[in-house]
């Protein structure tokens, strides 16, 4: 999208909250699914959206935004993948902000499908910031434990689908996929679930077949 | 210790750092080693504890502080051991600060050799808050990934320790314990770095005998 399609956004003086609707309204309006993804540090966030790059990049226009504190790592490893993205660096901030997100919008090519936010690793404090997302995705890797949705639960409350990643590591953990399910599911009954890999593969084309759907269902005007 | 031995402590009303400071104090004169355990969520805080209290819980008198966002499960686990533990639930704060730390201590013990302190799992916002510590360790997990130091710069800027978790996983990875090293030692170049597995025991004996040695040289006034 152009400079002025969203200057509107970049004058908004507003609380987190009427930023966030204001990009929400421009990217649904532009029929882009924006996906905001939550977790730990170290989760898979990075990796997923590779495994994703891998499977939807050809048949759709990806554009990622990555929040880190520091580096712009992440930004480089989905470039690798043919993915336009862009680093935000927090300089210290804890979470991802609205205002944040539109700044970078303007950059954003206005003919995109998916527009995913990788947020800062952090499974407690970007919880309580939209970013104007459609779709929240918080991810729980297997190394992390099947305790955690009651452990941290807003991350889990407020997400629409919850991605437990390194299913492959499973067999050399104590840990329980199906207990971490039901209490993420005690914590947010509406969560939708998946099983992956994104090194492997396993459960990836499902995910893929999901956020494909999601997509439609945004541009039906169902989402 | 006694509730009128740290009065001094509830009545304070000054910043973090003074309380911190009062904190440290307190616990240096009671000849106590106070280790701050900072790291993502299910980086193996817990585990960790676990493992040092069957290695040390006949030797030395352990007490834990824990931090949760909500549940009590950490604090059951340690009491499982045979080592008294306290749970600080912050409700939804993303850290532990001194002040909270200070509500506890008249609870615990005077006559004991560490208290340690499990920050809430968040590999951000804890390394601001000085917990009046003598000793700092941030937790590593390899499942999280070697690239972690520099995109996290504070929590390892500002550790004593670096304790990397989680070794019997290395195989299956692609974590590079000796990148991770070399990385974290250039955000922090003071940092002393352990590799352990708490599960399999593998680098917990040599972890042990240098909380053995921090005390004896906390005591020494040589710490």
């Amino acid at each position: 999208m152009t400079k002025k399609d969203v200057l509107v956004l970049k004058d908004l003086l507003g609380t987190n909250k009427q930023v966030a609707a204001e990009i929400r309204r421009e990217l649904r309006s532009r029929g882009i699914l924006c996906v905001n993804l939550l977790s730990s540090p170290g989760s898979g966030k990075t990796a997923l959206l590779e495994a994703l790059a891998d499977r939807m990049g050809t048949t759709y226009r990806m554009a990622v935004i990555e929040g880190d504190i520091e580096t712009e790592r992440d930004a480089e490893r989905i470039r690798a993948k043919g993915v336009p993205a862009w680093q935000i660096t927090t300089g210290g901030a804890c979470h991802l902000e609205a205002k944040m997100v539109g700044k970078v919008l303007p950059d954003v090519p206005a003919a995109i499908d998916f527009l995913f936010i990788e947020n800062v690793g952090n499974l407690v404090c970007p919880a309580g910031f939209d970013l104007g997302e459609s779709l929240r995705c918080v991810l729980l890797s297997s190394p992390e434990g099947d305790d955690k949705p009651k452990k941290y639960p807003q991350a889990f409350l407020t997400a629409d689908v919850l991605i437990l990643t390194k299913s492959d590591l499973v067999p050399f953990l104590p840990f329980d996929p199906d207990k971490a399910t039901a209490e993420a599911l005690t914590v947010n009954p509406r969560l939708r679930v998946f099983r992956v890999s994104a090194l492997k593969g396993e459960g990836m084309d499902k995910l893929a077949a999901f956020f494909a759907d999601a997509l439609a269902r945004e541009r039906a005007g169902r989402a």
